[in-house]
């Protein structure tokens, strides 16, 4: 991602740690001209996400330390295969620790969790795509994550595409009218999709149009059911209650996308340390 | 918590939601004069924590909004019950209901996380401590968080005290050199904390002194035996591997506290939504 | 629009012109207990766009000041017709005043751009539409003065649809192999356009399958000739040359949308000013 | 100009471009590795500006971009004649395009349109000057282009001189007690410019005494009434319905300015274009 | 002075002493529903300046607080003699206690110093003028009290006057090449000044013409010398060892102003306390 | 000290100078390209500190100029004996040459002050502390401008320890209130300090223990029996009226501690200028 979009969350986070002094344990333990050769290390398997923020941490604090990637943002990573290397001088490396980590931690998470949902419906055609309910600051960052864990994205904003959700049809008095003023307001490159929880809604929701559709809450059999009626008019979403032990059976009905919110918003984060290298 | 603090990290939230076009779906499809009374409703039990954050989401976009406080921060919610309400002009609500509750579900499992294990060592005096393992961006908050999950704060970040990690320890060639460092740099209003890996380096810190030791990954019956060793002489911070099924054992060998990175790195979201009230 | 989005703005050109010292005259000749009742008066006909932009500059110097709409945006004004009244504090109104104008004016002036070229096409389906080149900073306004004066929003920027230019076209080596990364690589709710200089091109490209066309510097008899090819298919802009006089002819092709950068990037400003009211 | 004052308008014009996801389209279809040579060339002659913002978008995204200039700002150019080029990864070339063209296409326009007033009065005393009605947040590169184009700079902003309006004398009570308001406000390296209506109002200040006039709106005879009554004692500068057509009668009086808002707020944009290079 | 101008220099001021966390000590042990009637009181007499950005830290903290003005900034103050009153939470107050009083202290400082020099050479025509040697990030506010102590400003920066060093004309090549450059590039409401370090160089400086001289480290027979010389030319500025003793011999040769670096960089704060009313 | 935590200070005091348009008076009188070797030297001896800042203020704003320190921050300084030199283009230099010496003057002067008192006092092991009356904005850079001056850091902020003054023990109703309020708040690394004014309050806080006192405007005699009470149980800090005179009679009664505001909000600015070298 470019460079550009990064580096505000990366200062950020080492502003936010740094505080008004620094690292002052760092700057009175360690002898300014100590050197350290360091190595970033998974302590339990999962796929990698953000390295590129990581490093920008260490680099942010000293351009002349050498940063070396091992491992490409998206790989599989094993408990203890390095993922970068980091060698230069002690300090900058010690008081860039936490931040990098706290990145790249959270983000390869992400990828983590992703993969594993994405795993479990290997040989469907339906895609794991993520949701709003990102971590609030982080939401570029964790896109990427869920790209590189093998999802796709949903919408990143509340302003790149309309998704009607059930408030909105509440509002507007049904999704017949919703999706007239949608089309209406859409510029014509702006997609519409929108939340139905009834199959009598789906089959409104198809006689007036929308370029997806969004099944809330149903079980398998009626999102097979909604897959029929659909019958490829619309991309087909289905979200709500998705786990790797729920997800096989609703990718099995034919849906185009499984929408989770969980793999950004509940993803452990994926545990990696500093470790020096003799 | 001084609204001065989190105010941009809730102006952040929602810019990064809005983008630039703002929220296309509400303009299009609500009426710029409908009204909503709206809630704010748990959908499973947990404590609370964020609704001042949440709310600024809602009153940012509209200060004209009501806003009211059905439970107080820190409190144990019930599924169902409604910690909020919020009423008036449509539109800015539903823009707003994302990143409000992307905030509050998160610190919410933040608290819930650090209440469930708090409540585990339950009749034991230690304490579970935060670590510096929070989200990029979130810090305070999740400080916050945790607090009134019935946890108390570690440091706030680098600057706020000293504590000397492992990896300051071989920079510095051992926890004498590493003590006596820091404390001729040390102001005297900077308390002093080192982590040690065996009885052994215990020995030698506890001859040199120091506020505090962080004993990690030491099984029970050896935090048993450095307590004893301790005999008072500083505060005994015990970690790694602290799980609701470990704690209640680490708990019982007398240390005073018990730090898990996991209730802010790997808590996951409690479920919060907006309902729509008739 | 949302204050939140358009404050910065404001604020940012306030800033811009008040510099470190502030409005040195106004401090200086005015005395600071004078009151004014004033208004803002076009010069010239036209149609209203930034009012709300224009009269926080207002509020932002002094929130004690009464601001009084008279004309909504969007609406066709007539010389000497009033648009607004502001009264109070004359310092602050008059330090105002220039930052005001200035985007009062400027986003008149492409309303007005956009309503004239709109009223040239009335009568046929096409619709006059935007394009990125807007004045850097200001483009969620301008972008909203477009459609003020009765013109749709093309992208808002690099992220919010795909539209693979020429030079895109070139690198990827044909509009195929573009379409095709484009697809693959495009969320569930991003349209794809894509732009073809050649009827040979648009073959290919409807063909492959494309949610939009944009159709560049073809005369109308050629336009005429790809509206059939397409046959409702693709959504089918055209560009290039658009001004006043041509832009019948090339509506009369059937295209469904005009696009012209001369309406943001060229407009004339609307000439209205502040005149003290007796 | 300082690199610093410039470099956070180019930011911004890029991250108003960017957005949240970057370019979307680029980062799809043109492959990482692929590799543009590119140049940008006039549509049209004129004067050219705004290389340095221009250039310094492509350089803010990747800096390993070769960047060549051709022509030097303010010189004259010509259609099709190349004034800079552009080499290496065609990624950044690509999605900083069009925010590098709408800063230069701008300023070169506004440049443009300056020296050809100018050129209207050559063999005249009379210089072009600016004024405050600049676009909002790019006012020291359009002031920049003023001079580029071969005009003068009026005031940079309300605080580095004063320039008593028709507004301020109203409120003041009259020319003279602006005037000594002013005067005994003003730090000694603050001139004072007062705006008059009428050869009354000349006569008054000639007697009280002001470093230079504004006359707003006189036709030549009383221009040239006023240039024999001021007779050396303050700086001329007319102002009002200033055209190519109009300026050399106004040029004849003997002012010694002629400002000029249309010069700034609005100039069409001089178009160029970035061409591939084969 | 303006609002907007001073509060981003307040807000950064709190954040500064706020860090991450806030007042631990004020949350600790003041009841948040403690109520306070709180005097800002001199600890000594002087000049009052800074009050309206003391009070707006109070403000900013907690827009509930009342705040009253008892002393006007400008006015001569005594020991104990309360200038402001705040009532209302006890929190807010205390934790905004220090940042308020840093800037009041200060900045009643720099008038107090000012008022001192001034009323030194009260009965003569000169006047004390500042200098750009002021704190950075409070250059407005210093500036400001230079004024309420009965001092006049100087440039307020590098791009509001042309000021021509020693350093520049040795750059230039002398004081007539570097007077004629300045003009050429002068915008007509630039004025100039120019340092001349010997009588022979004024003889220069008045032959090619100057708005005014800063005549540096000259004695006072050589100042009355140099104010024959002038002969109502020029201003005269003299700076150079300026203290409470030499100022009055130096206002006696005649010079129009008389600058003093160390009003602004040297004025030792003035002592002022926040009291608890019983 | 890291420069992330500098940069942002340095840049706002050179943007501060620079307002919109720069230093017109270097750009047009000294030719662009010429050259300059320039050396930073005392016009007085003292403690140098802030070179590091001083310096950054030139590379700002010309990257490729050549820096060279010829002293390291902390050390004695003797009147013309140059601290730094700076060579390449001249305009830069020029233009940053007040940015960088009023940081340098400021901090050196800081440096100095404290200097001075720490030398009062040498031979006792007291040690002299700054406190929180440091510049708002300055707060990082004063505070390491103390320790280069031989004293020592106090908290940097109201979130780093708690510090309980006279007006939280009111608003507590006691010491032994607030001291338990405090105690029950801090986390494990907070340290704890309390003001008393009486040797009877300080009876009180050593029965319920504090990590530290401050004994404000006591005299010798009474701190000397303060230190005998303490016995060793709590660090101990005097404040008040210090200054060269009285520190030496404070430091012999055995505190530990000797804290000045005047060394921050007072230290006269260290007289340094920029040069021309030959």
């Amino acid at each position: 991602m470019i460079r550009l979009l990064i580096e505000p969350i990366v200062r950020a986070a080492l502003a936010e740690d740094l505080g008004r002094a620094g690292d002052i344990t760092t700057d009175a333990v360690v002898p300014p001209d100590a050197r350290i050769e360091a190595a970033i290390v998974p302590r339990q398997p999962g796929v990698l996400a953000g390295l590129d923020a990581a490093l920008m941490a260490f680099e942010l604090l000293d351009s002349s330390l050498a940063l070396q990637r091992l491992v490409a943002d998206g790989a599989r990573i094993e408990l203890g295969q390095a993922v970068a290397r980091i060698s230069g001088s002690a300090q900058p490396v010690l008081t860039a620790e936490r931040t990098a980590l706290n990145l790249l931690c959270r983000l390869s998470g992400v990828a983590s969790a992703t993969r594993s949902l994405a795993d479990a419906i290997e040989g469907h055609k339906a895609k794991i795509v993520c949701t709003r309910k990102t971590t609030p600051g982080l939401r570029i960052l964790e896109k990427e994550a869920v790209r590189l864990g093998g999802g796709a994205n949903h919408r990143f904003g509340l302003d790149d595409a309309m998704l009607i959700k059930d408030n909105h049809v509440a509002m507007a008095g049904g999704v017949v009218p919703a999706l007239r003023r949608a089309k209406t307001a859409a510029g014509h490159l702006v997609k519409i999709q929108i939340e139905v929880d009834t199959l009598a809604q789906l089959e409104e929701v198809l006689t007036e149009g929308s370029d997806a559709v969004l099944l809330d809450n149903m079980d398998p059999p009626t999102l097979r059911r909604a897959v029929e009626m659909v019958a490829g008019r619309a991309i087909i979403e289905a979200s709500g209650g998705v786990t790797r032990e729920t997800a096989p059976a609703i990718a099995a009905t034919g849906v185009d996308l499984i929408s989770s919110g969980g793999i950004t918003h509940s993803a452990p984060a994926l545990d990696l340390g500093l470790d020096i290298v003799e």
